[in-house]
Protein backbone atom coordinates (compact mmCIF):
# COMPACT_ATOMS: atom_id res chain seq x y z
CA UNK A 1 0.00 0.00 0.00
CA UNK A 2 1.90 3.40 -0.54
CA UNK A 3 0.07 6.73 0.09
CA UNK A 4 -2.07 7.69 -2.50
CA UNK A 5 -3.76 4.11 -1.97
CA UNK A 6 -3.46 4.65 1.74
CA UNK A 7 -5.18 7.67 1.44
CA UNK A 8 -8.08 6.56 -0.86
CA UNK A 9 -9.10 3.81 1.30
CA UNK A 10 -9.69 6.43 3.89
CA UNK A 11 -12.03 8.97 2.27
CA UNK A 12 -15.65 9.05 3.45
CA UNK A 13 -17.52 9.02 6.96
CA UNK A 14 -16.54 7.38 9.50
CA UNK A 15 -17.95 6.66 13.27
CA UNK A 16 -15.49 6.85 15.53
CA UNK A 17 -15.01 5.44 18.97
CA UNK A 18 -11.99 6.57 20.86
CA UNK A 19 -10.66 5.50 24.28
CA UNK A 20 -7.85 7.91 25.80
CA UNK A 21 -5.58 6.18 28.61
CA UNK A 22 -4.49 9.25 30.77
CA UNK A 23 -1.59 6.63 32.15
CA UNK A 24 -0.50 8.46 35.20
CA UNK A 25 -3.84 8.86 36.55
CA UNK A 26 -4.67 5.54 35.17
CA UNK A 27 -8.19 7.32 34.02
CA UNK A 28 -9.90 6.58 30.87
CA UNK A 29 -12.23 9.01 28.55
CA UNK A 30 -14.12 8.10 25.98
CA UNK A 31 -14.78 10.00 22.90
CA UNK A 32 -17.70 8.84 20.26
CA UNK A 33 -17.61 11.22 16.81
CA UNK A 34 -18.02 11.06 13.28
CA UNK A 35 -14.67 11.90 10.84
CA UNK A 36 -15.19 12.83 7.67
CA UNK A 37 -12.23 12.76 5.16
CA UNK A 38 -12.28 14.50 1.83
CA UNK A 39 -10.15 14.43 -0.81
CA UNK A 40 -8.46 17.92 -2.41
CA UNK A 41 -7.76 19.29 -5.75
CA UNK A 42 -3.81 19.93 -5.85
CA UNK A 43 -5.05 23.61 -7.16
CA UNK A 44 -7.65 23.93 -4.06
CA UNK A 45 -6.58 27.37 -2.26
CA UNK A 46 -6.12 25.69 1.25
CA UNK A 47 -3.46 23.26 -0.68
CA UNK A 48 -1.66 26.40 -2.25
CA UNK A 49 -1.42 28.47 0.94
CA UNK A 50 -0.32 25.02 3.03
CA UNK A 51 2.59 24.60 0.26
CA UNK A 52 3.56 28.16 0.12
CA UNK A 53 4.10 28.25 3.91
CA UNK A 54 6.43 25.51 3.95
CA UNK A 55 8.04 26.08 0.92
CA UNK A 56 7.19 22.86 -0.83
CA UNK A 57 5.99 22.88 -4.85
CA UNK A 58 2.15 21.70 -4.65
CA UNK A 59 3.79 19.47 -7.55
CA UNK A 60 5.74 17.46 -5.27
CA UNK A 61 2.54 16.49 -3.04
CA UNK A 62 -0.02 13.74 -3.77
CA UNK A 63 -3.72 13.28 -2.42
CA UNK A 64 -3.96 16.03 -0.07
CA UNK A 65 -6.98 15.81 2.16
CA UNK A 66 -8.96 17.60 4.31
CA UNK A 67 -10.48 15.96 7.92
CA UNK A 68 -13.40 17.00 9.93
CA UNK A 69 -14.46 15.61 13.35
CA UNK A 70 -17.31 16.45 15.49
CA UNK A 71 -17.47 14.73 18.45
CA UNK A 72 -17.96 14.17 22.71
CA UNK A 73 -16.17 13.40 25.87
CA UNK A 74 -17.73 11.60 28.19
CA UNK A 75 -15.01 13.60 30.43
CA UNK A 76 -17.30 16.73 29.74
CA UNK A 77 -20.41 16.73 27.36
CA UNK A 78 -20.58 20.45 26.83
CA UNK A 79 -17.43 21.14 25.38
CA UNK A 80 -17.31 20.65 21.76
CA UNK A 81 -14.79 18.50 19.48
CA UNK A 82 -14.85 19.90 16.55
CA UNK A 83 -12.52 21.19 13.77
CA UNK A 84 -11.30 20.44 10.20
CA UNK A 85 -7.93 20.48 9.05
CA UNK A 86 -6.19 20.01 5.77
CA UNK A 87 -3.06 17.34 5.41
CA UNK A 88 -0.92 16.86 2.32
CA UNK A 89 1.38 14.35 2.17
CA UNK A 90 4.83 14.91 0.36
CA UNK A 91 6.80 11.56 -0.36
CA UNK A 92 10.24 11.34 -0.26
CA UNK A 93 11.71 11.12 -3.72
CA UNK A 94 13.93 8.30 -2.88
CA UNK A 95 11.96 6.07 -1.01
CA UNK A 96 8.70 6.28 -1.66
CA UNK A 97 6.93 4.22 1.08
CA UNK A 98 8.26 7.80 3.31
CA UNK A 99 7.77 11.06 3.62
CA UNK A 100 6.05 14.53 5.35
CA UNK A 101 2.64 15.16 6.25
CA UNK A 102 2.10 18.89 6.28
CA UNK A 103 -0.77 20.00 7.96
CA UNK A 104 -2.60 23.30 9.26
CA UNK A 105 -3.35 22.48 12.60
CA UNK A 106 -1.91 19.70 14.93
CA UNK A 107 -3.72 17.32 17.23
CA UNK A 108 -1.49 17.83 20.41
CA UNK A 109 -1.35 21.42 19.78
CA UNK A 110 -3.46 23.64 17.69
CA UNK A 111 -0.85 24.97 15.69
CA UNK A 112 0.79 23.77 12.62
CA UNK A 113 2.82 21.09 12.14
CA UNK A 114 4.89 18.96 9.63
CA UNK A 115 5.09 14.84 10.26
CA UNK A 116 7.75 12.62 9.03
CA UNK A 117 5.63 9.40 7.88
CA UNK A 118 5.86 6.10 6.25
CA UNK A 119 4.11 2.41 5.47
CA UNK A 120 5.19 -0.67 6.96
CA UNK A 121 5.50 -3.53 4.51
CA UNK A 122 2.22 -4.88 5.76
CA UNK A 123 0.10 -1.56 5.19
CA UNK A 124 0.32 0.23 8.85
CA UNK A 125 1.15 4.19 8.34
CA UNK A 126 3.00 5.73 10.92
CA UNK A 127 3.42 9.14 11.70
CA UNK A 128 5.84 10.68 14.51
CA UNK A 129 5.20 14.99 14.80
CA UNK A 130 7.58 16.61 17.05
CA UNK A 131 6.16 19.26 18.90
CA UNK A 132 7.82 22.36 20.85
CA UNK A 133 6.91 20.53 24.29
CA UNK A 134 5.60 17.05 23.11
CA UNK A 135 5.62 14.22 20.42
CA UNK A 136 2.96 12.86 18.79
CA UNK A 137 3.46 9.37 17.23
CA UNK A 138 0.07 7.52 15.45
CA UNK A 139 -0.39 4.18 13.52
CA UNK A 140 -3.30 3.66 11.50
CA UNK A 141 -4.11 -0.25 9.56
CA UNK A 142 -6.99 -0.80 8.18
CA UNK A 143 -8.58 -4.53 9.05
CA UNK A 144 -11.27 -4.55 6.48
CA UNK A 145 -12.19 -1.51 3.94
CA UNK A 146 -14.83 -0.46 6.61
CA UNK A 147 -13.36 -0.67 9.61
CA UNK A 148 -9.97 1.31 10.32
CA UNK A 149 -7.73 1.49 13.57
CA UNK A 150 -5.58 4.18 14.70
CA UNK A 151 -3.10 4.22 18.09
CA UNK A 152 -1.81 7.67 18.85
CA UNK A 153 0.63 8.34 21.54
CA UNK A 154 1.66 11.56 23.37
CA UNK A 155 4.43 11.64 24.90
CA UNK A 156 6.45 14.47 26.54
CA UNK A 157 9.26 16.36 24.84
CA UNK A 158 11.87 14.42 26.92
CA UNK A 159 10.89 11.71 24.90
CA UNK A 160 10.69 8.96 27.29
CA UNK A 161 7.56 9.52 29.00
CA UNK A 162 3.84 8.16 27.75
CA UNK A 163 1.46 10.74 28.80
CA UNK A 164 -1.88 9.44 26.80
CA UNK A 165 -2.35 6.88 24.89
CA UNK A 166 -5.25 6.40 23.05
CA UNK A 167 -7.20 3.83 20.73
CA UNK A 168 -9.95 4.52 17.89
CA UNK A 169 -11.78 2.39 16.31
CA UNK A 170 -13.46 3.86 13.03
CA UNK A 171 -16.30 2.39 11.37
CA UNK A 172 -17.30 3.57 7.68
CA UNK A 173 -20.76 4.86 7.58
CA UNK A 174 -23.50 4.03 4.97
CA UNK A 175 -23.39 7.07 2.39
CA UNK B 1 13.59 -8.37 17.75
CA UNK B 2 12.78 -12.15 17.52
CA UNK B 3 10.70 -14.12 19.52
CA UNK B 4 13.50 -15.05 22.43
CA UNK B 5 13.74 -10.78 22.84
CA UNK B 6 10.03 -10.35 22.81
CA UNK B 7 8.99 -12.34 25.60
CA UNK B 8 11.79 -11.64 27.54
CA UNK B 9 10.85 -8.10 27.38
CA UNK B 10 7.67 -8.65 28.25
CA UNK B 11 8.58 -10.65 31.83
CA UNK B 12 7.22 -8.97 34.98
CA UNK B 13 4.50 -7.34 36.65
CA UNK B 14 2.27 -4.64 34.29
CA UNK B 15 -0.15 -2.56 35.61
CA UNK B 16 -2.92 -2.88 32.14
CA UNK B 17 -5.97 -0.08 31.18
CA UNK B 18 -7.86 -1.83 28.49
CA UNK B 19 -10.53 -0.64 26.51
CA UNK B 20 -13.23 -2.37 24.48
CA UNK B 21 -15.11 -1.33 22.22
CA UNK B 22 -18.26 -3.11 20.95
CA UNK B 23 -18.63 -1.95 17.53
CA UNK B 24 -21.97 -3.30 16.65
CA UNK B 25 -23.35 -0.95 19.83
CA UNK B 26 -20.90 1.71 20.15
CA UNK B 27 -20.16 0.68 23.94
CA UNK B 28 -17.24 1.05 25.62
CA UNK B 29 -16.00 -0.95 28.57
CA UNK B 30 -13.21 -0.09 30.59
CA UNK B 31 -10.66 -3.17 32.59
CA UNK B 32 -8.10 -2.32 35.14
CA UNK B 33 -6.09 -4.75 35.33
CA UNK B 34 -2.85 -6.78 36.89
CA UNK B 35 -0.86 -9.12 34.33
CA UNK B 36 2.39 -10.99 35.36
CA UNK B 37 4.59 -12.79 32.96
CA UNK B 38 6.63 -15.31 34.13
CA UNK B 39 9.30 -17.53 32.32
CA UNK B 40 9.15 -21.40 32.42
CA UNK B 41 12.00 -23.82 32.15
CA UNK B 42 11.31 -26.04 29.25
CA UNK B 43 11.15 -28.87 31.58
CA UNK B 44 8.02 -27.41 33.58
CA UNK B 45 5.75 -30.34 34.10
CA UNK B 46 2.95 -28.12 32.37
CA UNK B 47 5.47 -27.51 29.57
CA UNK B 48 5.54 -30.89 28.48
CA UNK B 49 2.24 -31.61 29.25
CA UNK B 50 0.97 -29.10 26.58
CA UNK B 51 3.84 -29.62 23.82
CA UNK B 52 2.62 -33.59 24.22
CA UNK B 53 -1.31 -32.70 23.79
CA UNK B 54 0.27 -31.18 20.45
CA UNK B 55 2.74 -33.35 19.69
CA UNK B 56 5.59 -30.33 19.64
CA UNK B 57 8.96 -31.90 20.87
CA UNK B 58 9.82 -29.51 23.86
CA UNK B 59 13.36 -29.03 22.21
CA UNK B 60 11.73 -27.34 19.12
CA UNK B 61 9.69 -24.78 21.45
CA UNK B 62 11.68 -21.30 22.75
CA UNK B 63 10.99 -18.96 25.83
CA UNK B 64 7.77 -20.71 27.10
CA UNK B 65 6.06 -18.72 29.99
CA UNK B 66 3.18 -18.21 32.03
CA UNK B 67 0.56 -15.24 32.11
CA UNK B 68 -1.67 -14.28 34.88
CA UNK B 69 -4.48 -11.87 34.99
CA UNK B 70 -6.33 -10.48 38.21
CA UNK B 71 -8.94 -7.66 36.59
CA UNK B 72 -12.17 -5.54 36.98
CA UNK B 73 -14.55 -4.27 34.19
CA UNK B 74 -16.35 -1.53 34.85
CA UNK B 75 -19.78 -2.98 33.18
CA UNK B 76 -19.88 -5.71 36.13
CA UNK B 77 -17.83 -4.66 39.55
CA UNK B 78 -18.65 -8.28 40.38
CA UNK B 79 -17.18 -10.48 38.06
CA UNK B 80 -13.93 -11.38 38.79
CA UNK B 81 -11.69 -11.84 35.32
CA UNK B 82 -8.54 -13.67 36.65
CA UNK B 83 -7.02 -16.46 35.46
CA UNK B 84 -3.68 -17.62 34.20
CA UNK B 85 -2.93 -19.76 31.15
CA UNK B 86 0.62 -21.29 29.49
CA UNK B 87 1.77 -20.12 26.22
CA UNK B 88 4.18 -21.71 24.57
CA UNK B 89 6.45 -20.39 21.02
CA UNK B 90 7.33 -22.74 18.49
CA UNK B 91 9.16 -21.04 15.63
CA UNK B 92 9.15 -21.99 12.21
CA UNK B 93 12.63 -23.47 11.24
CA UNK B 94 12.72 -21.58 8.52
CA UNK B 95 11.50 -18.46 9.12
CA UNK B 96 13.25 -17.42 12.11
CA UNK B 97 9.80 -14.56 12.73
CA UNK B 98 7.48 -16.77 12.00
CA UNK B 99 5.81 -19.35 13.94
CA UNK B 100 3.33 -21.31 15.64
CA UNK B 101 2.02 -19.94 19.41
CA UNK B 102 0.64 -23.21 22.21
CA UNK B 103 -1.31 -22.34 24.73
CA UNK B 104 -3.99 -23.87 27.10
CA UNK B 105 -6.19 -21.64 27.44
CA UNK B 106 -7.53 -19.20 24.83
CA UNK B 107 -8.94 -15.40 24.96
CA UNK B 108 -12.05 -15.81 23.02
CA UNK B 109 -13.13 -18.93 24.04
CA UNK B 110 -11.73 -21.25 27.51
CA UNK B 111 -10.26 -24.08 25.59
CA UNK B 112 -6.72 -24.72 24.12
CA UNK B 113 -6.08 -23.03 21.28
CA UNK B 114 -2.99 -22.51 18.63
CA UNK B 115 -1.91 -19.13 17.40
CA UNK B 116 0.60 -18.05 14.35
CA UNK B 117 2.71 -15.46 14.94
CA UNK B 118 5.02 -13.23 13.65
CA UNK B 119 7.14 -10.30 14.32
CA UNK B 120 6.92 -7.38 11.49
CA UNK B 121 10.40 -5.32 10.86
CA UNK B 122 9.47 -2.57 13.61
CA UNK B 123 9.35 -5.01 16.35
CA UNK B 124 5.40 -5.60 16.17
CA UNK B 125 4.71 -8.95 17.41
CA UNK B 126 1.11 -10.06 15.77
CA UNK B 127 -0.89 -13.53 16.61
CA UNK B 128 -3.54 -14.72 14.44
CA UNK B 129 -5.64 -17.36 16.46
CA UNK B 130 -8.76 -19.35 14.64
CA UNK B 131 -11.22 -20.57 16.87
CA UNK B 132 -14.01 -22.65 16.13
CA UNK B 133 -17.03 -19.52 15.92
CA UNK B 134 -14.58 -16.75 15.62
CA UNK B 135 -10.84 -15.84 15.15
CA UNK B 136 -8.76 -13.40 17.03
CA UNK B 137 -5.62 -10.87 16.02
CA UNK B 138 -3.87 -9.13 18.27
CA UNK B 139 -0.49 -7.00 17.93
CA UNK B 140 1.53 -5.65 20.47
CA UNK B 141 4.74 -3.46 20.19
CA UNK B 142 6.76 -1.59 22.72
CA UNK B 143 6.68 1.86 23.01
CA UNK B 144 9.69 1.82 25.52
CA UNK B 145 11.07 -1.04 27.83
CA UNK B 146 8.24 -0.14 30.37
CA UNK B 147 5.15 0.56 28.34
CA UNK B 148 3.51 -2.02 25.79
CA UNK B 149 0.18 -1.63 23.64
CA UNK B 150 -1.69 -4.17 23.00
CA UNK B 151 -4.61 -4.34 20.12
CA UNK B 152 -6.78 -7.05 19.86
CA UNK B 153 -9.82 -7.85 17.62
CA UNK B 154 -12.26 -10.25 17.50
CA UNK B 155 -13.86 -11.40 14.60
CA UNK B 156 -17.06 -13.41 13.40
CA UNK B 157 -15.83 -16.78 11.76
CA UNK B 158 -16.93 -15.69 8.82
CA UNK B 159 -13.88 -13.97 9.02
CA UNK B 160 -14.92 -10.13 8.11
CA UNK B 161 -16.92 -8.82 10.82
CA UNK B 162 -14.74 -7.52 13.54
CA UNK B 163 -16.96 -7.90 16.75
CA UNK B 164 -15.04 -6.14 19.26
CA UNK B 165 -11.70 -4.38 19.11
CA UNK B 166 -9.70 -3.76 21.80
CA UNK B 167 -6.72 -1.75 23.50
CA UNK B 168 -4.44 -2.57 26.12
CA UNK B 169 -1.81 0.09 27.49
CA UNK B 170 0.33 -1.69 29.68
CA UNK B 171 3.00 -0.13 32.47
CA UNK B 172 5.40 -1.67 34.19
CA UNK B 173 5.41 -1.93 37.59
CA UNK B 174 8.08 -1.34 40.34
CA UNK B 175 9.12 -4.31 41.28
Amino acid sequence: MDIREFVQSSLGRWRSQRSVHHLAFGHFEAVQSELEIVALALDDPAVIDLCKSYDVAPQATVSPFRMSWDGQSDWDESEVLAGSCVLIPVPDPDQPNRGKLLRDQGYAETMPAVGHYYLTEDGTFVLVTEYDRAAAEEKIWFINPNVRCRVSLIKTSAGTGVVTASFSSEIRQKN
